[in-house]
Formats: structure tokens, sequence, C-alpha cells
């Protein structure tokens, strides 16, 4: 027998969450079982009783493991994919109950799928992150990196924001409008979707444009190759009118003229999924296309 | 030949617009050779040289005027129709050059038209209005009326909120949304169709509530009799997180468990349209459905 | 204890439904057991052993009976509907074991129900049925009823049709599109939901237009009161690439120039619910509202 | 001074249309002022006095001339591309004073273009085109090519169909709906914009499916590779009650368990507009983005 590919495997939990500690713990001793070096996200919340694991603030289990399972919602993935996304460390997720788009492994079948995983009977995905910056002044004032996407919205302000959009250095449009999703094809089914964006496959090498609540009509979502670098530019009176959000977790306050350059990163996440990881079926799932006709 | 109807006409011009005051002279001076008083606005922005004419505070107008002539856009209609509602007073708009839907006589046709306004030959409408008050802990914290919408959206969070409606007593829906928008006929035009809503007769008697962006892809735009008692109940986390906007114009901040009560006023605001006011012309010119097919 | 108030009751079967004999067998044992007269659709499928009920044919039910039962799914009771709809008589839906808008009560439930009903205490709600007649060089070529929806549509054609519609003798618009919906409240949450229009609610007067994948993406659905004379006229070069369809059940082919009438029929379906009806807990098991989100 | 690049010109005129003859003949003027070799499309209509000219059948002119210009509109170029994809001749359009998406040469500006074309200033872009092909027991029954969309969708039948799909032998969905469009970039601003599909930038490796009317609101359009594999199987009862359409000019009548294969076509539609063309500046005239805000 081949000793298991991954030999270092790091724990995120959802942050938060009552139960996690004791799903923590029993994915622990299963992993422990199979010979695997446990270490632990020093920030997922309070843990019971840790025996002797080591714990590492999470910017270092990327460099230290050469698996992350994050435990909880798309969210927490969301979250942890930031964080990792530089080392380069591929990433599965478990669920707590309730199947996500990205956490696709539930608690009940998660014994079998980590045999599989650690047999090395697994897919590997490539999943488009963005990186986005805000500029101001010829300075860059912040920046992040999104696996969702990058919102510019309205922000204590009852009307309209007025965004400049350009591809690739040529102008495309001033959109009047709450704000504007930059997704990657991962975002797609998540707020663009609610924002009347195209369903993208992961696939593609694609983003995708989603004005929310446009003013004009035909302002509609616009899909163009992730080798585009999208730059929008805030247009309204005053400041601090408008914010930038990242993955609906992480935002900053824009001024009037500011500058958002949204591009893909060169490094993808690495997503692990389970031998027949099926992503359609996971659409049908989600959104209920399997089942008996609404009306 | 009998006197005009109208005696006394209230002008109120749209605020911080540098050309108003000439706009605002111009109306005076054809409104006083039609032998009509008329009385300005005192909130109307740096007026010229007002000459000797009496200037009343916006509130006082309604009750001194038995016409009010509001020249500016439908933003500024909005604005004084809720400071004017409960006097009962008709409301004509002039516009600046761009048609509104509200302020629908031209600068140019302004003379003809008024000529027929005062010879009694114009069309009155009915406009509802709706009263939206907040609750917490058994009190009025804000209330306030609106011609357009009352709208309740996520503020200072980027993640949607829930909120809670019923309609007469009876629980509708657990909206995730960025927001919802309870709409009259008169804002069906506006935000609430950027938010995906239909376009209502302003004759018809009913009440349009769009969820922003909402979560759950069914959860649709829904039409209801403007009798019905609307209630929201905001649930999120903390506080402020959340405000209530009335026409894009007033704010109020929320807290968890607020309740928006929603309702139809029993007075209407009365418009006035010159002679051959057609709605559908208006719609079809602002949203230009007469012109060239676009594809 | 009182005599019940329906003395004579009308059964109507899903038409072609393997299983509807047994069901209307059984019904019509428990409505004996409540010694109540049955009459059978004669129409209803091949139903087994009949015993010595009377059939008649479905246009005479209405005058024979004082209640008709119409059991299958809302396709099965909008056709009787419409048959029934000028007698005036109450009409109530089982359903087969998936709930319908139209068809409320559940066979496992049925004698409860029924039981209540024939007590007298059920909810009776007025449903609004159109009427659409078709001109054609000033003569009436074909009419119908409809409590879902009219629609002309364009068939046989790959290319888009120009409807050019009136509002009680007011130009609408000439909609460049696939057809156009023409939706009671019932209708709303029917094929005029899956063209983008709004949910209706059954107590308002109010008729819905839907362009059906309309060319200019301005050309929105649009609310009006249900008093309305709406007026469609087909424009395209040839003849019979256009049709009007009634609920989707009954066709009628169009020549170019043709001028469809609708209008609101003087009399209303009268539907009866069991007790604790209640519209929105339907509208929400039917669209799903109730259940986890599903991102 | 070189040669000119392009030697032997094509000319293909809008069919049916009155005032094509004159177009050409001042079109086939310029040309030969610039020692050009022209020949006509011998289906272009009646033409006036075509001197001495030269004219082919149109499928032979891809195999005779070096460029193909196109007068009329978006249609007319749709017609000639599927004609003439497989010869790689380059393609270039003229319209007839409207602006399209792919007849960018304004009549008025023809001279300027033409001598910038004829210098070698131009743009060549490729266009993807799709291949689609229907089985039936086993044997290919039909197929055609496609610039814009291949569309399945119902006829001469009420009721919505059901159209089984799948992406490279994956199952995607069961679609119940009116009929599902599979479009190009290019055709994403067509009809399946109407049907509520995003625009798709050219340059990117896409095809959209878009759900017509679906019964499922959360039937969303959907994204993919265009070197994807689509495959539709209709199901519905009887026979001939679908159809095939593509771009909106060419039908079949499709029978229940047809299987139709859509395929991006290996050659790309070499499509050449004069310099300083920009997608997105043609996207903003069409669809109205540059103007004032409609509300």
């Amino acid at each position: 027998m081949a000793a298991p590919r991954f030999q270092s495997v790091g724990l995120i939990g959802k942050y938060g969450d009552p139960g996690i500690g004791e799903a923590l713990a029993r994915l622990t001793e299963e992993l422990e079982r199979r010979q695997v070096r446990v270490i632990w996200d020093a920030a997922s919340g309070a843990l019971p009783t840790r025996g002797d694991h080591q714990a590492l603030p999470r910017e270092r289990l990327g460099e230290a493991c050469d698996l992350v399972i994050v435990v909880g919602g798309d969210g927490t993935l969301l979250n942890a994919a930031r964080t990792l996304a530089d080392a380069g460390v591929p990433v599965a997720g478990v669920n707590l109950g309730r199947l996500g788009f990205l956490v696709d492994v539930s608690p009940d079948e998660m014994c079998d799928r980590l045999d599989e995983i650690f047999r090395g009977e697994y897919i590997e995905e490539e999943r488009t992150l963005l990186h986005a910056s805000v500029q101001r002044g010829g300075e860059t004032v912040s920046e992040s990196d999104a696996l969702n996407d990058v919102v510019v919205h309205k922000w204590d302000i009852a009307r309209m924001i007025d965004l400049e959009t350009s591809v690739d250095g040529r102008f495309l449009n001033t959109h009047r409008a709450d704000g504007l999703i930059v997704s990657t094809p991962t975002g797609s089914t998540a707020y663009a979707l609610s924002g009347g964006g195209p369903i993208v496959h992961p696939t593609l090498g694609a983003l995708v444009l989603v004005p929310i609540c446009p003013h004009t009509l035909s302002d509609r979502p616009i899909v163009v190759a992730d080798r585009a670098r999208i730059e929008i530019v805030v247009h309204n009176g005053g400041h601090s009118q408008a914010q930038v959000t990242f993955d609906g977790q992480v935002n900053f306050a824009l001024m009037s003229g500011d500058r958002i350059v949204v591009r893909k990163k060169p490094r993808a996440l690495r997503l692990i999924h389970p031998p027949g990881y099926d992503y359609f079926h996971i659409l049908r799932a989600k959104l209920r296309w399997g089942e008996n006709p609404q009306r």
C-alpha cells in the first residue's frame, strides 16, 4: 500500500458555530486513524479539548499542510480560500449537513470520501480567484482577493451611484445602479444570480459583470474573458457613499473618484472533490431543478 | 370671461439647480400677467431678485394656495408631494427640458398649457400616497409619507437581510434579500422597475412588493390591493444595519425587530395635467418604446 | 341538524388519467353517505362501474347541480371553469396528491374537508374570468372564455410578430415579441410568471399584460384595471402565422389584421375552499418559499 | 503603392429590398474604381442594369472571391455567413442606414472605409459558428450551421415541451419551457437577450443556453465553454409539435425523441471591421446606453 498522498492536513472550522468543535474533533480522529498529521486553525472558534494537536494561525496553514479541509458552509470556504490562495495548497470542503456549492462532502459520507481522497481518488478543480485593488490619487489604498465576487455598491445613500466601467482600457458604460458585481464562475451561483446574472460553468475562463438594479433596463449582465482587466470608477458627489465588498465578507469605504481594478489572480484555488463529483448534479440539487414542477 | 379657477398659485423650484431662479422668474411673470397671485416657496434655493413676491415655508404653501406648480424633475415633485399631501392642494409639474413621469409640461409649451389650465381645461388625476411608520417596542419612532415607494434595505452590511412580511395580518414570506420595495403605481416606473417589478397603471388601486436581489429566485414581485396593510419586520443580528427610505429621499436607521407598517394615505395627491395628457404616451417616450427597434 | 347546503353535486374528473375512476368512485361514495345526489360528467374518461349514477354532458352540469367538484390538477379545473362559468355554480377542486393553486383539497383530507364544506364552513372566492373574441373584417370569427390567460403568440414562424395593443381605446404599444399574455390574477402564477410577470393577488381587480421575449428590453409587464378593454391587433405579412390560445388549452389560428378583444366576464368563477384557506400559504408551498435557502 | 490585398470581391444584397439594386450598383462602381473585380450574388434580388458584371450562385462566391461584402441588415449577413462559412472567406457588412451588430459600415462613410480596408487597415475578428444536426433513430435527418443561435421550440402546441439537455455527455436538466436557445456570443445580443440571457463578448469561447419562459423559475441561463457538445432531446407526446430553427431563418420539424446535437464549427467566420471598430461602442449605440437616463 502506498503512503497517503496527503500527510499533513489543516483543519478550518466555521467561525462561531456551536457544533463545530465536535465536528472538528470527529474529523481529527478520523484523520489520525489514517496516520495523517492534523494541524488546527487557531481561529476556528472555541474548540473543546484540543489534546496536543498543533494549532497555527490560518495564514500559516497553507505552508504547513499539503491539504486543508474546511468544515462549514460555502461562506467558511470563501473565507479560507482568500487566506490560502497564495500558498497553492489544495482545499476540500465538508458541510455540516446542508450541501453547498463548494462544501460538497456531507458529514455522514465523510469517512468514505476521506478514504477515497487519501487513496488519491479525487477530482481536482481549479477555481479562478480575483484580486482587486482600490486606487486613490495614484496610490493603492486597499486590496483583497475574492473567490466569489468583488462588489461595488452604494452605501449610506438612498440614491443610485454612477459607475464608469472599462474592460482592458476600453470604456464599457456608465452604469447608474445600486452597484456592480464582478463575479467569477464560482460566484455566478451566489449574489450575481440574485442580481440577474447567468450561471457560468467553473471551467470557463470568464468573468461576469452584473449591474445591481440598473436604472437603464437594457443595462444587462455581460460576460467577458477572465484575462480582462476590469476597472470601475465611482462617481458620486460626496465621499464614503459607496463601498467595495469582497465575497460579501470584507468591506472598504470608497470615495468619489476611486478606481477599483479587478484582475484574475495568476494562481487559482485548487478545490478537491470526491470521485463522482458532478457540477450539474450540485446545480440541480441547489436550484431544485430535479424536483416536481412547482406549478 | 369667467375668473380664473386658480387665483393663488404657489411655486416650488428644484433645490440647488443654478438655472432655477430664471425659470421661476419667467413663470412668475407669466402667472402675474394672468392676474394670478404668486407665492414662492421660501426654500427653493437662492433666488435672484425676488421683487416683492411673497415667500412662505413650503409647509404653508398648501394652505395659502389653490394650486402649486413645481418646476424641476420628478424628484422635486416627489419632495413637494410629501409636504403638500395633507393640504389637498392640486399640483402641476413643469420640467426643465426633460420630460418626467410627473413633471409633464415642458418649458417651451408652458404658456399655452398655463392658458389651458387657467381656463379650467385640465385633467386631474389622483395619485396614491403611502404612509409608513416604524414601530419599536410598541412605540412609533419614525413616520413619513411617500408618493413613489417605501424601501427597507440593508445598509452598512454586506450580507442580505431577512424581512418578514405580512399583508393584512397574514404572513406572506420571509424574504432574504438586499431589501424590499413597497411601491405605489406612481413608483412602479421608478426604483421598483429597476428591481424587476411590473408597470402598474396609476388608476389601479394597487401596491407592488418587490424584493431586491432576493436569494430565492422564485421570490417574485407581488401586486396587492392598496387597501392592504403591509407590515415588514427586520431580522438581523445587530442593530442599525438596515434603513427605511421614503421616495429615495428620507432615511431612517432601523434596528433588528423594528416593524415597518405601510398603509395607503386616505388623501391622494391631486396631480394636474394639461388636456391631452396620456399616461401611455409618457410611458412610451420615457421607456423609448416608440423608437426604432434597438436590435 | 340542518340539511346540507349543497344537495346536488356534479363530479368532473381529469381527462385521460388512469386512476381517476377510482378517485371519482370513492368521492361518490363519500358524497352519497352524506345524502348528496351525485351527477357525473359524461366525458370524464372511461369510468369503471357507474352503478345507476346519472351522467350529464359537462355543459349541463352547471344547471343541474348546486356544487361541482373537480378532481384532477389545475388544468382540469381550468377546463371545467370555462364550461361552467356562465351557470354561476360554485366549484371546488380536489387534487390527486399534488397541491394545485386551484385544486387545494388533497385526497387524504378529502373526507374532513367535505364535512366542513357541507356544514357550510367554507370560503367562497370570486375569480375573474376573461372573454376574448377575434374580429376579422367586422365579424367575430372566434370567441372563448379563459380563467388563466388569453395568449396571442407566433406560430409556424421563426421570427417575432408585431402586436399592436390598446387599453380602453388608447394605444399602448406595438410589441415586437414572440407573443403577448393577457392574464387574470389566477393566471399570474401560471404562464405569465414564466414570462416574467408579477404575482397578482386574486382579490385585486387587475389584468396583467406580459410580452413574451420582447425585442425591446424596456417592454415590461404592465398591470391594468380589469374593467379595461384590451385590444390586440396582429401585424405580420402572411396569414396563419399567429395563434390565440385560451388557458393553454384551446387554439385558434389568426390572420394578419385580426383584432383580439379581451374583456373581463361579468360573472366570476365561484371557487370554494375549505376553511383555513390561505392564498399565501399555497403560494409559499408552490414556489417553495418556506424551505431552506437554496444557495 | 502596394496592390490591394483584396482583388476579387463578392457582393451580396439584402433579399427583397427595393433599394438594394442602387446600393449594390454604387458599391460596384466604387470597387471597380479601386481596380477590384466584382462578382455579384446571383440571388440578390432583381438588380437593375448589371452591365457585364459576373454573377455567381452564393455557394460559389466564397471560392471565387477573397472578400465578400454584404449589404443589408444583420439578418442578411447571418444568412450569408451560413453559406460562406466553409469557404473561409472574410466578410464585411455595409448597412442600409441603420447600424447593425454585424453590418457596421454605414452608407455615407462607405467610401472612406473601403479605402482603409483596401489599404489593409482593418480589424479581422473571428466569430464562432455552430453546427447542429438532428438525430432520429440513429440517422441524421437534418443539419445546418448558425452564426447566432440554434433554437428548439414548441410549435403548433399550446403547452410547454420537455427538453432534456446534456453537456459533454453529462445530464444538465430537463427543461419544461417554450424552448431552449443555444447561442453563440454573436447571438447573445439577439434572441437570447430577449429571452433573458447575458451579453457575451465575441472573443470569449463560450456558448449560452437560455431556456425560453421556463416553468421552473430557477432554470436560468447557463454559459459553458464552446468546445462543449450540447445535446437536446425533445420529449413530447406526439410528433411535429416542436421545431428547431437556425438563426431564426431555417426551420425543421421535430418528432418526440429527436436528438439535436450542437457543436462549434471548427472554422469561424472571419468578420472584417473598419479600423476603430469597438464592440462596446456598438453595444452602447444599439442598447441606447449612452443616452440620457430614461427615467
